[in-house]
């Protein structure tokens, strides 16, 4: 067991430290949308019985559309993190023909990978640059966009490298958690051709309903057979089943322009307060500044969470602000920021 | 990968075989709650944003007042399920003291465990008596009351059955998913002073909350902290956590109330229909009879689905009837079964 990452989303912890009521901070401290649709009717049988197979085909068959897998139906799990502790047995797993103990995850980047493969006894290569993965990784992470950075890696560029991996026996992850804003990024459709990729969506992220816990993976059928007999029978909750048949059948394009707007919003007040923007996605937006320490405890001061990060002190990342009362909000913060 | 097993609540492969809309079958096949209590109040910041401390730390002392398991806040899972499967993985761990690889099932009961260990390379001894339990076994379950059958076992026995897997530095987990009608049954109140004991516990049968997939696991420190590890951050949905927040610290009496009124409507119907009841729960009655496959048969027929059973074809299951109407419908049908 190695010790536990701090994420984004801990309001409680924050408001013990610098005072408020949690409901009355602005957390700009994921990268979830702050602006959800309104929640959908669920049928009363969703919250009261066991999630029956109808509601899990219904789910399946709307990420298949959404997403655009083609023969391939998603597979619902209860939020990417629940597929991601599986990955090392995927490994372990006689089955699948890999052997080694070696993997790849191309950083930084979301830390619960690196995390899952050193719990499970691995060794993790932090690379920054697919030409670093070599014939001795097993397995290879790749996060598209990246968390926190926003890199992108073109679609060629990836299938390139996933019939690189293949030819070595090793498998190719391509996390596209914060992929639904730019569906062109996503390696969905060219899936069923590519048989040792795993690709993972969140839900939760873009339709803003990140408490619900839910993601879907892309494989071949054998290797979602899989995850599904470790997660064992209804791994996924009713209502988020129910939800997810919905918005995902639903026009998202009112979503993306939200969140456009919002992140034209948090970028304006950025640049105002003379911030440099590294990197984001539309979802958050990456700063890096040498202060980034005094700025991060600063805004707290204020009662508002942004997400630093360990490994890069001059980092912050800013989640979206979910009006534009919340953009002033933040401006007048970081106005007074003694520079 | 072992072949998964036919549980209850498939109304959807029920309706393709035998007609009828789903939504009109009347499910007896699990042991859930019918009646429901309604739902409370969700806080917004529940669906949209990652389950923050608070809302976890709160289910978590809810579910300790609740239970009374004194010192032990049990640990929220999605579901019991999640954390049978990773039951194997707890023997596997070097940190806690069993090394071989043979496990105890009382049986016949819930076939996940069975499953479990047996997907896992396990060696599993399906015994029907303590006493075939040895120091040869490195765990054993106990569910308690049992599924299928409702054979109890009391406090007493089961503290001595945690003595001798703990002199042989084996763990005892007790499955009390059908636990919440007969409390003083439970081992929460005794688990602060069990080290090598691991209780389950489902949110869902008693409330009438199946579809929300929440269980709680209640055991000494290192193991909670080791299922938490393993499960991951945020696995537990938020709508499921505020829930349980609100339930368990609500009066239980009239949902233990309305759960008699009915199993004491079901008993009713299933002797009006000359059926020999041969055990149960307050949740589920079982009856044995030789004719239990054309019964079984008969039910579909008429859009009522009970449970059957591949290892004792006597055998039939019925869960509760929502409403004396139900105990009607139910009745009418077995009263047309061709003697």
């Amino acid at each position: 067991m190695s010790a536990p990452i701090v994420h984004g989303g801990g309001i409680t912890a924050a408001a013990a430290s610098f005072g408020g009521r949690p409901d009355d901070w602005l957390d700009l401290s994921t990268g979830i949308n702050p602006c959800p649709v309104a929640l959908p009717d669920i049928p009363a049988r969703a919250w009261h019985r066991l999630p029956d197979r109808h509601l899990v085909d219904e789910a399946r068959r709307a990420a298949r559309d959404h997403y655009g897998s083609g023969e391939i139906l998603p597979l619902p799990v209860p939020g990417t993190q629940s597929v991601i502790q599986l990955l090392p047995r995927l490994i372990e797993d006689g089955r699948i023909a890999v052997t080694d103990e070696r993997v790849a995850v191309v950083s930084p980047t979301y830390g619960e990978y690196a995390r899952a493969f050193a719990s499970a006894g691995f060794a993790v290569d932090a690379v920054d640059d697919l030409a670093a993965i070599g014939s001795e990784h097993r397995l290879t992470v790749v996060v598209n966009p990246n968390n926190p950075d926003g890199r992108v890696w073109p679609t060629d560029t990836l299938i390139a490298l996933h019939d690189r991996m293949k030819a070595a026996g090793g498998l190719l992850v391509v996390d596209e958690a914060f992929g639904d804003t730019d569906p062109a990024l996503s390696l969905a459709s060219h899936a069923p051709q590519l048989s040792n990729l795993i690709i993972f969506r969140s839900f939760g992220k873009f339709f803003g309903f990140a408490g619900l816990r839910l993601g879907f993976a892309i494989a071949r059928g054998d290797i979602l057979a899989r995850f599904e007999d470790w997660l064992g029978p209804w791994a996924v909750s009713g209502p988020a089943l129910s939800i997810a048949g919905s918005l995902l059948r639903s026009d998202v394009s009112p979503i993306r322009g939200r969140i456009d707007e919002r992140s034209a919003g948090l970028h304006a007040v950025l640049k105002g307060a003379g911030l440099q923007i590294s990197g984001g996605t539309a979802l958050f937006t990456l700063v890096a500044d040498a202060r980034a320490g005094d700025i991060y405890t600063h805004l707290c001061r204020h009662h508002i969470l942004v997400r630093k990060f360990d490994y890069a002190p001059d980092w912050l990342r800013f989640g979206l602000t979910p009006d534009p009362a919340a953009d002033r909000r933040l401006g007048e913060a970081l106005q007074r920021f003694e520079r």
